[in-house]
């Protein structure tokens, strides 16, 4: 290796090294932080971030990138130290090109606009937001003016979270989604619906905790290199390839919440431990992208965790620990009624079928609003209609309708999709694993985990973030995302457990 | 506030934020960090370290202290501004006076140190860390060379711990109390001995936690502005005056290690959540030293948390709490056992009649290492027969005795007196406040302690680092620190328990 790649590597993992600080200050404010910490907290991120940042952003960094990238221009390009120096260089471009007196303003705009959607969520009144986030989309063009003009401008913005991946290309898959979603949603309307009144009642926390971490234990998840901790919005953090954490939360009257959120972030945190060891303090460490981390996490909370072979191995256990609750529920009763089907106005929790309805919809809005094709103003009654058309029912009123989300309020455009992508991409791989692994089900029904665990290890978790979402894809399936595999899946499932 | 102040505050609030993210992870990798997390924890504490001392001893840093200082030279010397510059110069000091390559080579040293003390502890053979050992306090006297020349050697180093405090003064100090507590053990050792088998049968845990957790929220323990989690190694952190955390740690059938445990930090703690907010990210936060925080510490645990009174309310709570292994245990009997005296080879959990004669010990063996009066290879030796002289038992070997702390492997050679110092200062401050408060055994007695801790927020608390430790106890008491309020305390105290 050149003296100036030891260089940068050098500087970047220093980097990396501050990044994981200030993640831990993060885990530990929405874990273990008293309240009274906020205020300095806030401080420290503050002075952890922009140094972080001067320290990326150095001039020295880009001298060295240009540099490298001279001598490797006739390296092999699948090399990881090629795609260190790619990966690197599109980060620094990105953490450069946007100029600070930009990042000072938005930081002011969005902390003001998270106050006034407050304000209108509270009031459920759009108008109280609308001003803010017609400035803060107005800011995301402008950001998006900071990069060479793209196909389409919204490309910048999903760049961020699905890089290399084109507004069309979603659109393309969604058009197709949308269709058959809405036809499936309507035939499902129509049958006798499914009865899930058991997973209402009282279920204590401690066994709900306990059995979470049986499964995410079983799943193959290493307590040694992680550990669970209690959130109000659970997620997955990583300070290290082995020392990656997960949270939960608990509703003792609606058990799926926990034990399929932990099977959840427990996806997503055996992703971050299967990157290959090499990768450690690298821009190679973590996912590929959101949408691929997302199809981890989907994959073993939905194609295993909500699936009949899972549960004839699981379900004596669940009603062994809840023998009060569930002792008189036949296994194919408790099968369906986690999968009940039932448009709800809240995305958050929301079952398989209906879950890309929501997001479908809110990137169409997005979209809108970075082409400029809708007023602000006409929100609210563009999301009442679309709501109605895609699944259904119409929400009362803007709290419950298009002011429900927070992201809009500190800017965030861009990454709704990628909810849905890993959906798509969950089942392209479960495909594909189940021509690699013919008896899956079979070892799914005797809680065996580690083939498939092994199989994701090899073609996903070891590659961090080496290639783009769309190349992996295609690497590992022969094509790019797709919404067929997904589509069959959803229309088989439901067909079964609703009699269409 | 002139210019080059306001500018100088704002970098140095910056490397108070960076110290106390070092100070979370530090914190995390005792409490909650998976053990696979430990290799790339110590790079993230190393970028972080460095990061903060570059940025903390840049010359900038130096130019505006020297400027500021002319400003400041008519200026009120007891206003806060100038008692920041104060401190802060002489942290800046300490900083810039220790070339790099000492702290890359004793960081070395004390890491092959660390090891061969554990290797000599587990053989129980002190020769295999005699060599590092020699080369370690060959370095603190390299250390020490560094500084101006002062009155003695380890005032260098004491220094550190105990600003302003000489060595002579400790000497002196330490003479007196020698003499009177030997005396005092043989007293103790020749009467009557107290039973208190009743402590070594089993608590469970959790009714353990509980019980703590009462007593430090009666202490005035703020629970929004602090937290407790459970660590090998009890200790107190702060990340900002409204974010003190304390730990704990539990022995199922020993319930004192916990309960007093807690008392003691949550002691430490309410010294950090006391000091002035005005203080906040400036060097001005934390306490005076070591000494003066071991007495807030001492003071809860023992002034209060193993008093008469303070048992009169809390012991029937306690007996309904541990209802099988106190309900026979009457008042008086429970007294005298939380207070049994009983010289013991290890420090760690030493009653407060023999704890000072560990670290005399300890205090007399640096001393004269750091003054070469001694030859390191003869520790062993003297260690036993002062042992034997100071606690009338016999180590049976190295292991249990010379090795048994890990503080000189790693260096840490200046600051055991600070754990005496901090005993006398307590029972200084203890006559104090009963003069201010003549009731307070009465105010113990039901229960109250807010009258006690207001006088110790409004007399040290409040001051953080603002003053030296002889300075705050002389003006707090009307005099330096001195041996006799706390002999009077023990020999009173044990007369009455040994009917001496």
């Amino acid at each position: 290796m050149s003296e100036k790649f030891t260089k940068l590597k050098s500087l970047i993992s220093e980097v990396t090294d501050l990044n994981a600080a200030q993640a831990l200050l993060e885990w530990d404010q929405q874990t273990y932080m008293p309240s009274g910490g906020a205020e300095v907290r806030g401080h420290q991120l503050a002075t952890l971030g922009s140094l972080t940042h001067q320290k990326f952003t150095a001039e020295e960094v880009g001298i060295l990138i240009e540099d490298l990238k001279k001598e490797f221009a006739s390296a092999d390009v699948d090399s990881d130290d090629a795609r260190y120096l790619k990966v690197l260089s599109k980060d620094y471009d990105k953490a450069t090109k946007i100029p600070s007196e930009y990042v000072a303003e938005f930081t002011r705009l969005t902390a003001q606009g998270h106050e006034s959607w407050a304000k209108a969520r509270e009031a459920s009144d759009f108008s109280i937001f609308q001003a803010d986030l017609e400035k803060i989309v107005d800011m995301r063009k402008e950001y998006v003016g900071f990069f060479p003009p793209a196909d389409h401008p919204y490309d910048t913005l999903l760049d961020e979270f699905e890089p290399g991946m084109k507004t069309a290309e979603v659109q393309e898959i969604f058009g197709v989604l949308r269709e058959r979603q809405v036809e499936l949603l309507k035939n499902i309307a129509d049958a006798k619906q499914v009865d899930d009144s058991f997973m209402h009642v009282n279920y204590p926390e401690k066994q709900q905790w306990d059995f979470g971490v049986e499964v995410a234990t079983a799943f193959g998840y290493d307590w040694k290199r992680g550990r669970q901790d209690k959130s109000v919005h659970p997620f997955t953090t990583s300070f290290g390839i082995s020392d990656v954490r997960i949270t939960t939360r608990f509703m003792e009257d609606f058990f799926p919440s926990a034990l399929f959120g932990t099977m959840h972030e427990a996806g997503h945190g055996l992703y971050e431990m299967g990157v290959n060891q090499a990768y450690e303090r690298t821009p190679l460490n973590s996912g590929a992208s959101l949408g691929v981390h997302e199809s981890q996490s989907r994959l073993w909370e939905n194609l295993v965790g909500r699936s009949m072979p899972f549960w004839e191995h699981f379900y004596p256990r669940l009603q062994e620990t809840f023998p009060t609750q569930l002792g008189n529920i036949a296994l194919p009763n408790f099968y369906n009624g986690i999968n009940k089907v039932e448009p709800s106005l809240i995305r958050v929790e929301a079952d398989e079928a209906t879950y890309n309805m929501h997001i479908m919809l809110r990137l169409e809005l997005e979209i809108a609003m970075i082409e400029g094709s809708v007023a602000i103003k006409d929100l609210p009654e563009l999301w009442k209609s679309k709501f109605e058309e895609y699944l259904g029912i119409t929400p009362p009123d803007d709290a419950q309708g298009v002011l429900q989300d927070i992201h809009w309020s500190f800017g965030g455009l861009g990454y709704f999709s990628t909810y849905a992508l890993g959906n798509l991409i969950s089942v392209q791989l479960w495909e594909k694993i189940n021509e690699a692994i013919p008896d899956l089900d079979e070892q799914l029904r005797q809680g065996k985990f580690g083939a498939l665990l092994n199989w994701l290890r090899e073609n996903i978790h070891i590659f961090g973030r080496k290639y783009e979402p769309q190349e992996l894809v295609q690497k590992v399936t022969g094509s790019k995302i797709t919404p067929e595999p997904y589509l069959r899946y959803l229309e088989g499932k439901y067909s079964e457990i609703y009699g269409l």
